[in-house]
């Protein structure tokens, strides 16, 4: 607690001990977790609308009772929830990121009755027990868990947030700077309404620093800052052999072999241990010595990944975890010719088909890699074309590869240097014992990424539930430790000045 | 004719004039095609036990007024059918080869009400267009043709040498060696009982060469002899990523990806012009000039094959289509990893599969070839099991391949030199004036082939019907100048003497 301490003579305009904050919260936990409860009970597939409205007027409401002005922005899709505190001119400005939509849910493969009736359980003997709603009323468990769709994503959150703020408010904690609230209802179904809610509500969105509260912490469960994500592109590649499939033992060494050709094509692009070998497809990507040290610091395990995914070596494009997503990947995520297995036939193919995604990095924008690709293809002697060949394409060229090119996601990565960045850091690090895990860029892609990109902000991600929470599952959970932590860290946030 | 009259001399005992004979073969026609109507009436899918027992039932009697002495021969599947005309000791004997089960009927494909009801067709402005039956007993076009399942596939050669055997007899023609005729039951469904049936049938099957009339003429109509065909072996390879398939943000660039595995495996085995890289691959196949001449002077039509193939170049195992059989392939029939098209997911798969078919030629045994194959994957740092890996296996292994073999059927090749080849060759240009095609052996491999290896007889394929005749397929058809065809190679056959 020293460290608090120190840090809240700096930072805190109203004084409170940390000794006395975490008492607090520990007494706020009971009806965090009770309107985790009520606000799960209103379902969130945002398939349906009208549960989005319910959603969202029951949050107005929650939203207003502290303060806010609130909104929804209508969107192509459905609306989004938009709140800010008043606002003064002279302070910095916070815009915080969370969703209150959620995964569809089928009943039939979770544990309790009713995804949306949240359960409170604890675990004995391996086994998950259900324990009297009213328990939480006496001694809170930091192992019990909450179950329900969404309460860890993303509605939990939704909640702890406004629990630090009544928590400021009972100690007089006026919060230094400006803050704004967008709640997405779409972002299980991608949030593509998102960028172009940028473009019309460009000024109720501006801000200095985004901050998202969504995903789960680092699976060392120390607390953790995300500054960005990796982008997506795909492309499909389809090869050709004889325009209708053939009689193998007729056309066996005669007709092109389209899998063959494929595979041949496949093999050029990537060295025997995973590292791609297209001219070009790692420019601009430097892992100086401070990265390397910073993506070494990460307290991956690599033995368990190694055993999570049965494997004796992993691929070597970094030289461990956090640095493999510092590049762009080239995955081959599907291939398909002919038929195998009992299906089998004794032909030669008319054509083979590899679908690739292609995770992407700031340094490397999706049609530039996209390019790389093409031309390495056609460096390979392959007639490159957006569409299936035409006959007159198929007896001109010997080798023919259609190319389709799938829609691409950007990637964003926050400069870990920025000031907004080190504020951050501070902040936790002057809340958490434990040591701060930062996440240069999670190798996944995020579905606001492009809402990102568009409000051309520095955005942070400042995950606070378990990483074994079963997100997008049946038996969706979060921990009441992680419920603590999230109050505290939205408490820090919300009570110190930016630098 | 010159060349019939020449040939008549050295080998008839009776004499018929080349020109007597054309007019008894085209007298015989109409009551050929009526008796091919007749016996394709009786329906020959081979899972109806019943409809195998009517057709031999028939042919029992076709052949004992014919002076044969039949037999049914009991199998583990259907009984075959077996003729023999009376033996005698101190000549060669010549067993016949057919075969009168047929590929299943889908009647709504055809364009006829009933597939075992064989209709008169002639083509007028690119349309077949029924001829009244009748007009059998006038003038008949050789290019009419007859519709029905089995006409050419391969109840008609059946019916045409019945009716060859009437012509010698109304000629006091002598056949000049024993023979022996069998007639399969279960062609059209690999023949799976007739190389155990050598075992139990052994003197009886016993024989100095086996004719086979099954199949088509060679593509240009040329009379054809075919003295073999490929084998087949097939293997399945499976490749290795996650134990489960990954997201693949999080695990692109780290989890080896299965497919990629896959295809440096595949490419590692041929070059780019399709020829195998595998070393002994193609051991013991030496095409020296005599071999290189006779393949050459089979008239292919390149532009017609790469026409119907849509491509520009084929594969330069050989220098052309013939040469190209003589080598075993190694076809990817098949592959299959995660999703592709609408399906696809943004996944590391767990696995990718290759199904290979290798066609053999009598040089490159089956069993030798798998372990080829098996060592070269072996030399490209795979570990090689015959099942899925166990998990101790995926530990302690980077690359895996399950390598699952497929039974094999050999191929089989009769000596071109074979003075039982020279003889038929013979005959058939002593009764043709088109130009023999010699096909050294086909691509396909043939159900046969155990049979003709178990019996360890020479053996020749003697095709008599049309290469257009929708064989396996609705509308099979047998055009009648090949009946006129068949019954002239097969009266050529049974009256010349063996040398």
């Amino acid at each position: 607690m020293k460290r608090l301490l120190l840090v809240s003579t700096l930072f805190l305009t109203a004084m409170v001990s940390a000794q006395d904050l975490d008492e607090q919260i520990k007494g706020a936990l009971s009806s965090t977790v009770q309107d985790i409860k009520t606000f799960v009970a209103i379902p969130n597939n945002s398939i349906n609308s009208v549960d989005i409205y319910r959603n969202i007027s029951w949050l107005t409401n929650q939203f207003k009772q502290r303060g806010f002005n609130t909104t929804t922005l209508s969107t192509s899709g459905e609306p989004l929830f938009f709140g800010s505190l008043p606002m003064e001119d002279d302070r910095p400005t916070v815009l915080f990121y969370m969703h209150f939509d959620g995964q569809p849910v089928d009943a039939s493969k979770w544990s309790q009755e009713d995804p949306y009736g949240v359960v409170l359980k604890e675990q004995k003997e391996g086994q998950w027990k259900t324990v009297p709603w009213e328990n939480l009323k006496g001694d809170i468990d930091m192992e019990w868990r909450i179950f329900g769709r969404s309460v860890s994503d993303d509605k939990g959150p939704i909640i702890m947030m406004l629990h630090a703020l009544d928590l400021l408010k009972s100690n007089k904690q006026k919060i230094p700077y400006n803050v704004k609230v967008i709640l997405d209802s779409e972002e299980e179904r991608g949030s593509k309404p998102l960028p172009d809610a940028v473009k019309q509500y460009k000024d109720l969105l501006e801000a200095d620093l985004m901050i998202i509260t969504d995903g789960p912490v680092h699976p060392s469960g120390q607390p953790t800052l995300v500054y960005g994500c990796r982008g997506i592109t795909t492309v499909n590649l389809t090869t050709y052999g004889p325009i209708k499939p053939q009689h193998s033992g007729h056309f066996g060494n005669y007709a092109p072999n389209p899998g063959m050709q494929l595979a041949q094509l496949l093999a050029s692009m990537k060295d025997a241990q995973g590292r791609v070998t297209i001219k070009g497809y790692y420019d601009g990507i430097e892992l100086n010595d401070d990265i390397k040290t910073i993506l070494a610091a990460v307290p991956d395990d690599k033995g368990q990944l190694l055993a999570r995914l049965a494997i004796k070596t992993p691929e070597k494009v970094g030289d461990n975890y956090q640095e493999s997503l510092q590049f762009p990947s080239l995955n081959v995520r599907g291939l398909s010719s002919g038929w195998v297995g009992a299906q089998a036939r004794t032909i030669v193919p008319d054509k083979a088909t590899a679908a690739i995604d292609m995770r992407l990095v700031p340094e490397s924008d999706g049609d530039r890699l996209k390019k790389l690709v093409k031309a390495h293809i056609e460096s390979q002697g392959f007639y490159v074309t957006q569409k299936e060949p035409s006959l007159e394409e198929r007896i001109t060229y010997d080798k023919i590869v259609t190319f389709e090119e799938g829609s691409f996601t950007k990637a964003f990565r926050t400069d870990m240097n920025h000031r907004h960045a080190q504020w951050l850091t501070k902040v936790m690090n002057a809340n958490f014992d434990e040591e701060l895990v930062h996440i240069r860029i999670m190798g996944g892609t995020v579905p606001i990424a492009p809402f990102i990109n568009a409000l051309n902000v520095p955005a942070i991600i400042v995950p606070m539930v378990n990483p074994d929470n079963n997100q997008h599952s049946p038996d969706e959970n979060l921990r009441i430790a992680n419920v603590k932590y999230g109050l505290k860290a939205f408490y820090g946030i919300l009570s110190t000045p930016i630098e």
